[in-house]
């Protein structure tokens, strides 16, 4: 195995690990309020039995943002669950000390896409890595949207190797997917796990996905400690103007009830990826975790409807068709012809 | 193991088990329409690539059912997932056959509980098994309701052998568990699984449960297909003596905006349990069942609120309190004088 190869992290390895999370929720929290220009963030800080606490922030009616929920966590135990040892068996046997920020916002407009993002850091005997991402999940998508929130994130990946976001996308599609529904979460955006320096990539949910082979072609992949730490430093840094402007653009368009119903129907698919198959929210039930703040993702008011299509030609079904399957978005020439009709171009 | 000495079942062991289950969904549903007055279920037919197929009703705005879903399906396959086989390790490799409805109804009016019920039948190879049950999950709880629904329940139990309801009982309190709430997901009922004549119990969601213990401190269980067979049809048929009255006492009863959205929230403990806990579910999606039929057990609309805690004195505060905690519903005194003060008894 590659990780045997792993060069030790730096010595203050966690404080920094947990400094760069910490200020991320920071200056997250301060970009939206800013944007938002009515809600404020409550905090609670807690601990947990085991050892460890966190601080979690949510907003609640504000003027964009239904609720918006931002977590951060430092938390150690005696022993990872067998979902995480399955993957790193070296981590066996040993303590652990993880440290986290997550973040989910739910804006109250239909024309304002869901998001999503996380960013991690783990340590457990003579194994660390790091993992996250984010993504976009749009109600009444917008390719221009759509591809200033990949643009950015890409631009972010370049920043430290330009072959990362080759994997990283295609990776997100694979895991922010519902095999039940043969859909993506959304639009996707960037997702990395268990990233220890080895360069290996991981199976997400889709069967079919092609992470791991797009990286085995591009060959070697291995970064350092210093060189992950900058990846998940310079994505999050990156989520504030890969999201802020998709907001200004479309705080202002009105929609009605038809809107809203589908939005709210929409949002019993977030419930379902996060509950069903997410890692993130599975290791936080299992490993005794705090359960309103990892619950924090999941939607205000949802809604399940039995059977539902979208009419055929519709706006609606333009998200299922396309927005919910993965796409190139930058190369794919089709796609400003396929979302015209709908007024889905900008 | 006490499976190898299973009898065989009778020959036409599918088409009775199935014409059980397909005839306890005619009759739920005419008694559904009866008591509802307005609403009519819309029927779909189905097939299941792999092979099988079901029929799925719905019911939707209902004079006293927001949404009623009543499914019966009769399915194959190559092989059970791993999460039956670890249970039942004699079915691997063998084909199986599966029949059952379930059915979850969700009342508009939140003094109307919630109610679920699922009869099935399994063949393997060299095994076979029955499980099923129902339980009620209240939002604003009555006592009497809450005896009125066990104590049918409990009588179609004691019509087979007066041991079985010592056992069903606190292993529906068992399995209807929410490890990350502590709570169970209402008031309970009765839960079985496995029964394939040994008597065996096996562990639910909940860690201190007692239903295994008390199984083995009743002794000699043993029960032949006959005798399970009509255990099923017994209790299925307890089913509408033991909800329908509760319909009738409550559907009159005024309530305000407060009492909708505590329903609304309560009803996202349901879903939190159907998609992280539920086996039924967790199979469906896992062995490419029909999806739209699997979550029809969700509710058509639910809230989730960061840290809602009822308020020390409420009704609300009662039902977290006592009615999603294990009880013994009969026998605890302290019952009444807990609930008298919010005239939840009768």
């Amino acid at each position: 195995m590659a990780s045997t190869n792993i060069a030790n992290p730096p010595q203050n390895s966690r404080k920094r690990a947990k400094d760069l999370v910490l200020n991320l929720q920071d200056k997250i929290c301060q970009g939206l309020e800013a944007v938002d220009r009515k809600g404020a963030f409550e905090e609670e800080s807690w601990k947990r039995p085991e050892g460890g606490g966190g601080r979690s922030r949510v907003m609640r009616e504000g003027n964009i943002f239904e609720q918006a929920g931002v977590n951060f966590s430092e938390v150690e135990g005696k022993e990872l669950p067998p979902s995480i040892i399955n993957q790193r068996p070296e981590a066996k046997g040993h303590e652990w000390y993880a440290t986290g920020t997550s973040m989910v916002l739910h804006p109250r407009s239909p024309y304002i896409p869901t998001v999503h993002l996380n960013y991690r850091y783990f340590e457990a005997g003579p194994v660390w890595w790091f993992g996250g991402g984010a993504d976009l999940t749009p109600y009444y998508p917008y390719l221009s949207d759509t591809r200033h929130f990949h643009r950015t994130l890409q631009q972010a990946c370049d920043s430290i190797n330009p072959s990362l976001h080759k994997i990283f996308k295609p990776w997100c599609d694979e895991y922010f997917f519902l095999k039940h529904r043969n859909e993506t979460r959304g639009v996707g955006g960037i997702f990395f796990d268990y990233q220890d320096g080895s360069g290996k990539v991981y199976k997400g949910q889709n069967p079919n996905g092609e992470a791991a082979n797009i990286a085995g072609k591009l060959g070697n992949l291995e970064m350092n400690w210093e060189e992950i730490f900058s990846l998940a430093k310079a994505c999050g840094e990156a989520f504030l103007p890969s999201y802020i402007p998709i907001i200004e653009k479309r705080k202002d368009q009105n929609y009605g009830d038809k809107e809203r119903q589908f939005q709210l129907y929409r949002r019993g698919r977030y419930v379902e990826f996060n509950l069903v198959w997410d890692r993130g929210t599975i290791f936080g039930l299992q490993t005794n975790g705090r359960t309103e703040s990892i619950l924090m993702s999941l939607p205000p008011l949802a809604r399940w409807e039995y059977g539902f299509q979208a009419n055929d030609g519709s706006r609606e079904k333009l998200l299922t068709d396309l927005f919910t399957k993965p796409q190139d978005w930058f190369k794919d020439e089709t796609l400003e012809e396929k979302c015209h009709p709908f007024h889905a171009v900008d």
